[in-house]
């Protein structure tokens, strides 16, 4: 068995799945399917025998959530790009095999999105394997999906001639856009083409030859990004200058659409791609009905209810073909022929100035968490949650004083150089202008209830003097 | 112009408008149509020329609810009756009858749902004016709107002929249960049946005369209620034993439906029994759409979607006859047609130990109200407001202590015997044991938050030493 590298691309921000997928925290993060999110079952999926330490590619504001969700499962990547601002698959990609071409040249390297469903791994990893022989004979090999209905949301791959039942792997003769619904039933009807997965093997040395081919200008930006790269706390920084420079294109239409070395693996197992609430709603669906926390359905067909917070009941009467998800705060109805348009939902609530299109009530740091529970006139109270060994930086407001009280946990306070271990059921008052830091030095997280007074309460009132996770 | 007696029912408490009503705090409560409650609107529409101080008949879960709702107004009340249990309309207005018997035999009733919707008060007021002389005369007198549609959902009052239009006071022929759908458009086209809103105008001593002859048993004991009645910090308690021999059933049934001095007075304005959200859609509805909070509709049509919080937003996409409402603990989403089945949902979570099926996350209490903003493992914390001049009871927990911060307004807080004056930004512990009371001596609302630790922190962990609102 050959050992191959998973690069794991978990940069993107898709809205299709809002409300539950917003930029500040996408669907890749979710649990959307499984008690699992997306990313730990797509990591899962690509550890153990054949597979090494995987190389993961995000950005900037998900470096701490993916590096959190890799250290629940117990993975340490090989190394974590960090790409300073999104360009597509193309560089990303690139940006991998330069990084491992470092070490070898001849590694394998799967390609692989975060943030679809292939429920049957060992299948999934068979096919791999099969694959191997074509990439180390120099083939670039693109994973096609056997389809099951006309679907218009996908790009397809052509092969020669139609498929047989347990066929290997086969010539690659192009790509197809996503269709129109004629072109897609004709295809389906043809059975000579399969779905793009986005899914690739080859070794880092081809795939390098086919970038230095087919997309030279993109090769010297990025290869400068990864030489100039920095290191900071783990993270690999691609230099943000010249990694501006390379176009913000997919690996398909940069080198794939090019290259004349292609092969298809055809995997005829489940997949999907979660890319609206409608193929969410077909992955999880049970006699017609996809329910998701405390969701309750009296005569509803095909449709899927979807409570994301226990304490929210969601409640279905007489529905046919409706979508809706609802979070404290914000709530997604629609006919599930209409899931594609939730985009424009968004940018329509966007476009109203609504904190929702883009940003959850609970915000991710690199200590852990915060989410505020209650604003008022003068006042707002946030829940705090800080890891075992978390430390926010040492900070100080201008406008507002903090009251905290420990209600899990162990907290190490410093307020104005005094230093004091506050446990369950203790509180201190941070005045207004104090220098101040929290942090957890033991084994379990400290929750902690904040109250803040003060006559201006923005996130943006910090002046931040020492910080371990060196934010600015 | 006579003087009438408002009597306002607002003691029950129905479900078909859940989310937004619950047994916790009902629909005639709650601003469904309009800034005020449907309550308020009523009290607002009966207010003035030609009304005397309304007679209130509520439940005790109800009384300061109902007390805050008219204080807010500037409203004070005759009389507000507190029926120790749910009886139905027959008894409520019985025991508002013999109550205003004790002044004046004579004194004109007109008995009122709290939460219909009537726009016209005007012409409203002028109806009931109208009515005045046949009320006088001995006559009990039903109001019937006009019916613009062939509603299944109301019961019908009959006339001997068909309506003339600006007609005045006619005889009462008969009364029609709710009727399928072909009998409904029937009456619809014969023209001389009149939705039965059940508003009704008689004189003290008529109505009692009437309940002599037709129910003499309830007479019996809703007199010894009466008789009986305790006053309680302004409240007239009926007294329970007596009250619960009452049977419980309608007006309508126990008098009117045996009575022969029954006339109608027609009335053409807009009116609404907000019985259910087809309903409330059909209120509120502008070019189909129903929107209410921040409520957003791509393509939607026939629709109604309220958010019932400013910080939750609700989507629609493509919906045709939804009706869809959003609260921070429950979401309803409906076919239209099935609006009436709201209270089978409700049954539904009930069943299933769903706390949303009954209370509202904010609890009323006679001081104020506070709400839950999280619970976890051994915590929680609660925001707390209590009006300028309330007071909660001296009281003590087995199971938790308490720390409070108060973030607007001066709490005077009591603990084991100390007391100390709690302004803004202020705090203080209150250790699991300690007998403890929060007042508020000011003239604004004091805002605190209250953050539990323990073991237990159930509301029924509370010794009262005493009380002001003479709770148990």
């Amino acid at each position: 068995m050959s050992t191959i590298t998973p690069v794991i691309l978990c940069g993107g921000a898709g809205t299709r799945l809002w409300p539950l997928s917003r930029q500040s925290y996408p669907k890749q993060f979710s649990p959307l399917a499984g008690a699992d999110s997306l990313f730990q079952a797509s990591l899962t999926r690509l550890t153990g025998d054949g597979f090494a330490a995987p190389v993961v590619v995000t950005a900037d504001q998900f470096r701490f959530i993916a590096v959190q969700q890799m250290h629940a499962l117990g993975i340490t990547p090989q190394a974590v790009l960090i790409e300073p601002t999104g360009r597509d698959t193309g560089p990303a990609v690139l940006a991998a095999a330069l990084h491992l071409a470092q070490s070898d040249p001849d590694a394998l390297m799967l390609v692989a999105p975060s943030d679809h469903v292939i429920p049957d791994a060992a299948l999934f990893a068979q096919t791999v394997q099969a694959a191997v022989p074509a990439a180390q004979g120099g083939q670039i090999v693109a994973f096609g999906i056997t389809p099951d209905r006309a679907e218009t949301g996908y790009g397809y791959l052509e092969l020669g001639g139609p498929l047989q039942d347990g066929a290997g792997i086969a010539p690659l003769i192009g790509f197809v856009e996503k269709p129109d619904a004629a072109r897609a039933a004709a295809m389906l009807a043809e059975g000579r083409y399969l779905w793009n997965a986005g899914l690739f093997l080859f070794t880092v040395k081809d795939i390098l030859v086919a970038y230095a081919l087919h997309a030279p200008d993109m090769v010297e930006a990025v290869q400068t990004a990864v030489d100039d790269a920095r290191h900071d706390l783990g993270f690999l920084r691609l230099a943000p200058d010249a990694w501006d420079r390379a176009p913000a294109i997919s690996i398909d239409y940069a080198v794939m659409e090019q290259a004349d070395n292609l092969s298809v693996a055809p995997y005829a197992g489940r997949w999907s791609d979660l890319g609206d609430w409608a193929a969410v709603w077909r992955e999880t669906e049970n006699d017609g009905l996809a329910l998701s926390g405390p969701a309750y359905a009296i005569d509803c067909a095909d449709t899927l209810l979807r409570s994301e917070n226990d304490g929210q009941v969601i409640m279905g009467i007489g529905l046919q073909d409706i979508i809706a998800v609802a979070m404290p705060d914000a709530v997604l109805i629609a006919h599930k022929s209409r899931a594609q348009d939730v985009k424009q939902a968004v940018a329509l609530l966007k476009a109203q100035g609504a904190g929702q299109a883009d940003t959850f009530p609970k915000d991710h740091r690199p200590w852990g968490w915060f989410e505020s529970l209650t604003i008022g006139d003068r006042f707002q109270v946030k829940r705090i949650v800080v890891h075992a060994g978390g430390a926010l930086s040492l900070q100080s407001h201008h406008h507002r004083a903090e009251h905290w009280i420990v209600v899990q946990g162990t907290a190490r306070v410093t307020c104005d150089g005094n230093v004091t271990l506050l446990t369950e059921n203790e509180s201190v008052y941070i005045p207004l202008g104090a220098t101040h830091r929290l942090e957890n030095p033991g084994k379990v997280p400290v929750v902690l209830i904040e109250a803040q007074t003060g006559s201006y309460l923005g996130e943006d009132d910090i002046i931040r003097y020492e910080d371990i996770y060196a934010r600015d």
